[in-house]
């Protein structure tokens, strides 16, 4: 492997005499077989990715936002153009995910994926009970470290999550979900006191993506703080660590744990994707893609609520109080995150975990 | 694939029409390829391996003990007859193992393997603690379950994570450790005292096996008891799980979590390793061997020593009593396992684990 060219906003002096003048410099070059996109973002990402595909060169990307909004377009460009597509880098950061995935789909019907997505998340969670601090002085700390961003939404808001759920989810099951329907709710509003709510019960709170394929194809897909205890080892685990784990019906339950970002830890997996196109031409981990909604409704999980405004809670949830927040009967995560996304309106401060 | 001839002990409905005679019935039919070795122990199945890569056949087997005891002629075997040789499902049962030390290899050093990887053993641990039952009892439920061999000696003496952590090691470094020098402390004489030792302390006893290769070339590889905090996510893999890790340049720590043993899971393994072979021809994990000794002498630790003769203790190893027991100073694991092996003949009943 060579590289032979790089567009860069920044230019330093291991570059030297590679650096390109223009996307279109790289896409015309007939020594270039293979393009690697880790700029990040949808535009133009998927436009260099387009091209890319179009000019009959493979591409590797880390770039998790780019696959998540544009899978249907990437796989059939990819297919039409006989090259290859990987994005192994894009979920679990360090963790050979989405090709474990992609082996065990040769031998197993996958029924599960999920876990913990987002080190960002995991980092102030957990630094949020061990250290007694609060919210948002953890969140500084962790934009210090360079684990957040200055603009942390796609972290604390569970987007980034989401679209890794979405991409892990599309990957095993064979399928197509619309990024919009998968339900999300984050940590904006999560403050110590929930974490220690949990914490006297032995429950660790955690914000975590689920997805599900039932006997009868329909697919839940969600993401949601949730209350674990000690028996589930996502509980477990620490810092800006990953858990991500699927369910096949031979293998049963594997969980892989790694970084879940990281300079070198998400590199060496750009180069694994390389590695795997050098050795085997016209990969993807799948060709499937079939349409597929998003259905939470069936789900049915006791939640915690804390709000300032009892009357927001509906009857139908049969909450009660208990040590000063609410735990309701079992509601569906259609249900539940459909109520408190409408209901953060009302009361911005309101937050609400599964408990698991 | 086709399954064309089974040779086994046992023959029912669904082997009708594809019973062999004997072994030589497999190796001189040139309709077969490959040969699936699922016997256990070292002979014959180490003959029956030899003939049939000798006639040119790929092979793969689930069995620890011959890939253990026959590792480098196996390997020379594969590579004079230009066939492939897999045992994913010898190490970690369900878990996709050496296949992901393999493929780690190709871009990172790896540094460090080991873990949990007897689930036999860790559910008697785990069980002990969680139902404060004595060993003798938690070792016959594991009996009657199928988790535990009649004669366990295999689980409970660290026979079974010798073998695995030796393949692993080898794997992972491109060596051949020889496997009697790989020191093994199992947990036969473990006691619901010692477990509540720990857990008075926040620690948990796990058995697990643990191999590094230093800067220098050296290795060390042991198998022992250990009391494990809660910041290492070793301490809480429940039941009959295993959880196997490497460390790697680039990658970091990679944990996998699985089940270490049943039939649909272990068998899962054997399919995917024949899946292997069909896409990639000539295909082992590593063909370096480099023969390599066992360097425990540098890893140093605190132990816990629980013994009714005080006077086995060496004073180098600055032992002080402590609730009933004695904890030491940082002893080398060579001088520690050494020691401890030996004083069994004067204490049947002494009990040893690192404090890790």
């Amino acid at each position: 492997m060579e590289v032979v060219k790089i567009l860069s906003l920044v230019v330093d002096d291991e570059m030297a005499g590679r650096t390109a003048a223009s996307a279109e410099e790289i896409m015309e070059d007939p020594s270039i077989d293979t393009v690697v996109e880790v700029m990040g973002g949808i535009h133009p990402a998927f436009e260099y990715i387009k091209s890319a595909l179009e000019h009959k060169k493979n591409v590797v990307t880390a770039n998790k936002a780019v696959v998540a909004a544009c899978y249907d377009d990437i796989l059939a460009l990819a297919e039409q153009n006989g090259v290859s597509f990987r994005c192994t880098a894009a979920v679990g950061g360090s963790i050979p995910w989405l090709v474990n995935i992609e082996r065990a789909c040769r031998v197993n019907e996958l029924t599960a994926v999920g876990g913990i997505m987002n080190g960002t998340t995991n980092f102030i969670l957990h630094k949020m009970l061990t250290e007694k601090a609060e919210f948002d002085e953890v969140l500084k700390e962790a934009q210090d470290l360079g684990y957040a961003e200055k603009d942390p939404s796609a972290d604390i808001d569970g987007d980034d999550i989401r679209r890794k759920l979405l991409i892990s989810a599309n990957t095993a099951f064979g399928i197509s979900l619309p990024e919009d329907d998968v339900q999300t709710f984050g940590i904006r509003n999560a403050r110590l006191k929930d974490c220690e709510w949990g914490a006297d019960q032995g429950l660790t709170l955690k914000l975590a993506g689920f997805s599900e394929k039932k006997e009868d194809g329909s697919v839940s897909a969600y993401v949601a703080p949730v209350f674990l205890g000690k028996e589930d080892v996502l509980s477990a685990i620490p810092a800006n660590y990953n858990l991500v784990r699927y369910t096949g019906t031979y293998c049963g339950i594997q969980s892989f744990i790694g970084e879940g970002a990281g300079r070198f830890p998400t590199a060496h997996n750009v180069v694994e994707d390389l590695i795997d196109i050098l050795e085997t031409p016209e990969t993807f981990y799948t060709m499937k893609r079939t349409a597929c909604p998003v259905s939470n409704e069936s789900v049915l999980l006791p939640w915690y609520i804390r709000t300032a405004e009892e009357s927001l809670i509906p009857e139908s949830f049969k909450a009660e109080a208990c040590r000063g927040v609410f735990v309701t009967a079992r509601v569906s995560v259609k249900e539940m995150l459909d109520w408190a996304v409408k209901s953060l309106e009302k009361d911005n401060k309101l937050f609400i975990a599964a408990i698991g």
